[in-house]
Order: C-alpha cells, then structure tokens, then sequence
C-alpha cells in the first residue's frame, strides 16, 4: 500500500503559449506499482488553461475543487466541484479556470499513455 | 465526451454486517465507454466502514472530502481531504469514517474488475 497526500508530490510546473498557470504532479504511476493506469493531479491558476488537443488515449477525470470550464463536442461546458468526465480517445478537449481559486482535478490515464 | 456530476448518478446503498454507511455510485464506467479503468465514487456516512476484505485487483484511491483512516500493512493510516492511496492487488484493507461528516473518496479498478 501507498499512502501520501497530494501536495507531498513535487509538482512540474506548465507554462508556455498553450497551457497556461499549470502544476501538475504523478500522485500513483509506474514507479509506485500502478500496472493499469495513471493517476494525476492537475492545478490551474485563476486564468489557467491546458492546450486544446487530442491524443490516442482517454481521460477519466474529476473535479476536487474550482470553478472552470471543459471544452468538448464543440462547445464549453461548467467544470465544477464534483463534476466527472470521460474524454474519449482522438477528442479534441481543453480545460480552464475561470474563477478566482486554484482548480484542482484528478485525471486518469491508462498506462500505456506517457505519465505526464 | 461524457460529463456528469457524480451526484447525479443513482447510489447503491450498502449496510450490512461487515459494510456500514455506504453509498456507493460507478461514474465512468463500461457503459459510458470505458475500455481500460472504471472511475467509481464513495460515500461513507459517519461511523460507517468498507469490509476489510482482499481482491485480485488493485484501487487507486482520492480522497475528495471528509475524515477518516485506511487499513493496510497491519496498521491503520489518516484517510483525509487530498489523500492518495494505491492498494495493490491481494492487499487486504478496509476504510472507515472516524468524523463528524460525510466521507467522500473517488475509487478506481481495472476493467477486469467488478465495477461495483
């Protein structure tokens, strides 16, 4: 069994023209056992946003806390305290902070995906 | 791309002899279309517990709000607010809630596992 907090984590920080405001850190990944999947956690500052992409692997993500916005299927959609999301594999998605705190979720990702 | 609130997901409620207090809802799961990981969410009321109990797969685990304790290597561990546990495969371990106020914890399995 491992045990930490997230914050214990030593987060990389993401900041350049398409992603905006980001820490982000590997909380249960290859090097702790994890054979299956990835679990993540990512922070965006007020103003924050991660690069609009798409990738051959899916998300499983949910929302610890903040206020922001998910986009997908062409449009934007609230990203909130306890808001989950499925991110299909090859869809286009970007998510932002549009409030004034931290917004922090979990992301998942299988492992076969690069960590980080 | 599938966006809920895991609130809006119908509970399974548990309680019985060995599990106490549990609220328990699969939020990602095979029907939503995922193919390698099932996100499922937690409720456990106060004074309520998961059965100590072991299992061919393992749980990668967030704590998104409330108090309590995990179980495992013979000892029991603070279970809080940001917390993040891998419980590997055959590892038995059991969660209580040891507060005042609902304990909420995301879970996650394989997909060869049970998904609830």
């Amino acid at each position: 069994m491992r045990i930490k907090n997230f914050t214990d984590v030593t987060a990389t920080k993401i900041d350049n023209d398409q992603a905006r405001g980001i820490s982000a850190r590997v909380v249960i990944g290859r090097e702790d056992g994890a054979e299956n999947f990835c679990m993540r956690v990512f922070q965006l500052a007020p103003g924050g946003c991660t690069p609009k992409h798409a990738h051959a692997w899916e998300h499983e993500i949910f929302v610890h806390e903040g206020d922001g916005g998910i986009f997908g299927n062409g449009a934007w959609h609230p990203f909130l305290r306890g808001t989950v999301v499925l991110v299909e594999a090859d869809e286009e998605h970007q998510i932002r902070n549009s409030g004034t705190e931290t917004l922090t979720f979990v992301c998942l990702v299988p492992s076969t995906a690069p960590e980080l």
